[in-house]
C-alpha cells in the first residue's frame, strides 16, 4: 500500500516545512512535495527544524506549480480552515484517513494539499481536489498552524491503519495479574492482622468492612509482585509490634 | 460538564506554553495549570506565542509542586512517550478522551499531565496518575513536541464530544474518586507507619518501594470512603502496637 503524499503549497517559513516533516514521521508518512517555497530550496531552516526527520526534507520534491506537483496523483483532499461552497464532499480528518486507506489499498495514488501559512489554498487550487478536508476546531478559535494540520491528518492516517494503530503490547510475566489464590492470601493476611489489632470493633460491621477492603484490592488489578509488596508492608507493621513488645518485655 | 485540566510539569520554553494554550483553544479546552515553569511567571514569550489564546495563558494557575497543582483532581492521565512498566492501564488519546468525557459527565474532576520538553514526567509524577496516556506514534520516529501532544489530546476530546455525547449524570458523592490531596494523605500516613516499622531496610530501595505502593493505590481508583477505610486499617495496626506495649508495660 502506498501512503498518501503531503503537498505543501507555497509555504513561507522553512521552520514550518521542517515541522511538517517531523509531524509526518511521527505517524509513518514520508512522501513530501513542495510547491514554490517562498525562500527557495534547499532550505537549511527546514532541515534544522525537522528534528531527525531530515530524510523526509531531503527527499522532498520541489515543483514550480501545483499542477505539476500532483500530476500523477489520483485522488486529492484539499485542506481548508472552514468548509467552502465548493459543492464537494467535506470530510473530517478521520473520514479522510479512512478514505485514504481505502484508496491506497486499491492502488490509487492519493495526496493532501495544505495551503500557505496565513491565507491557505486559493480557490483554483482547491478546485483540483476531489474532496475537502476540514478540521473540527472550535469556531470561536480556529488557528491550527501548518504542522498541526498535517499532524492531525497523519495521526488519523496511522489510527486508520490497524497495523501499529493498536498493536497489543504483550505484557511481561511480572505484569500479569495475580492469581485469585494470591489475592486470597493477601486478604487473609490483612484480615488476621486487623483482627488482632481490633480493627473490627463492631462485630456486625466486620463483613461489610472486610468486603470494602477486598473491593479496593480487586479494583487495583494487582500483580503478583504487588501482592508481595503489600504483604511485606503488612508483615512489617506486624513485626513492629513484635519487636517493640519484645524490647519492652526485655527491659 | 467540567472540561479536563491540562497540567504542564516544569515546562522550559515560554513559547511552548503559548503553543499549548493555542492547541487547547482550537479544541475547546481552557483550563491550564503550570508546575514550576523554568523561566518563572508571568512569561511574555508564552503570551506572545499563544497567538490569540492569551486568555488561557493569563488565566493559568502556577504551582510550586505537582501535588499542589492536582490536589483537587480526581482522575489523572499521565502522558508518556512510550508505555512504561507502571502496571497501570495504558490508553491511546481516543480512549482517554472517551474516559475523560464519561468522567466529566459524572462530575469527576480530571486532569492530564504533560512532562518536560526533553525528559517528560518522572516516575514519581507518573505514580500520581490513575492511567497512562500514550500516543500511537511510529516506534521508529517518536518525537511529538509538547504542544503537539496537547493538540492530539484536545482534538480527541473535541471529537468525543459529539452532540449530546455526555449528558451529565452526577454520581453520588460516595462513589466519586478521592482527590489527589486525599491520596497524598493516605500515602504519607502509610509511608510514615512503614518507616517506623523499618519496612524500608535498604535505603536505596525506599523510593522504588514507595512508588510501587503508590501505584497500587493509584490504580485502585479509590473513593474517599475507601481512603478512610485504609487509613483506619493503618491506624489500627499502629494502635495495636501502642496497646500491646502499654499492656505489656503494665504487666
Amino acid at each position: 500500500m502506498t501512503a498518501p503524499v503531503i503537498v505543501l503549497v507555497a509555504p513561507q517559513m522553512g521552520e514550518n516545512i521542517g515541522m511538517v516533516a517531523r509531524a509526518m514521521a511521527n505517524f509513518g508518512l514520508n512522501r513530501l512535495r513542495i510547491v514554490a517555497p517562498r525562500d527557495g530550496w534547499p532550505n537549511e531552516k527546514a532541515r534544522a527544524a525537522s528534528s531527525g526527520a531530515v530524510a523526509i526534507v531531503d527527499a522532498a520534491s520541489v515543483h514550480a506549480t501545483l499542477a505539476d506537483a500532483v500530476a500523477d496523483l489520483q485522488f486529492l483532499y484539499a485542506t481548508t480552515a472552514r468548509p467552502r461552497d465548493m459543492l464537494k464532499p467535506v470530510v473530517r480528518p478521520k473520514e479522510a484517513a479512512a478514505g485514504l486507506r481505502a484508496r491506497s489499498a486499491r492502488g490509487i495514488a492519493t495526496g493532501i494539499l495544505f495551503g500557505r501559512e496565513r491565507t491557505g489554498l486559493e480557490n483554483d487550487e482547491v478546485a483540483l481536489a476531489q474532496a475537502i478536508l476540514t478540521f473540527p476546531v472550535d469556531p470561536a478559535f480556529a488557528s491550527l498552524n501548518l504542522a498541526q494540520a498535517v499532524l492531525l491528518v497523519a495521526y488519523e492516517w496511522m489510527q486508520a491503519g490497524g497495523e501499529g494503530a493498536a498493536r497489543p503490547v504483550p505484557a511481561p510475566p511480572e505484569l500479569l495479574p495475580a492469581s485469585a489464590a494470591d489475592l486470597e492470601g493477601l486478604h487473609t493476611h490483612l484480615e488476621n492482622a486487623l483482627e488482632e489489632a481490633r480493627y473490627f470493633r463492631v462485630a456486625e460491621k466486620r463483613e461489610h468492612m472486610t468486603q470494602g477492603l477486598r473491593n479496593i484490592f480487586a479494583k487495583a488489578n494487582l500483580t503478583e509482585p504487588e501482592v508481595r509488596a503489600l504483604r511485606g508492608a503488612i508483615a512489617a507493621l506486624e513485626r513492629r509490634w513484635l519487636k517493640r513488645s519484645l524490647k519492652i518485655g526485655g527491659v
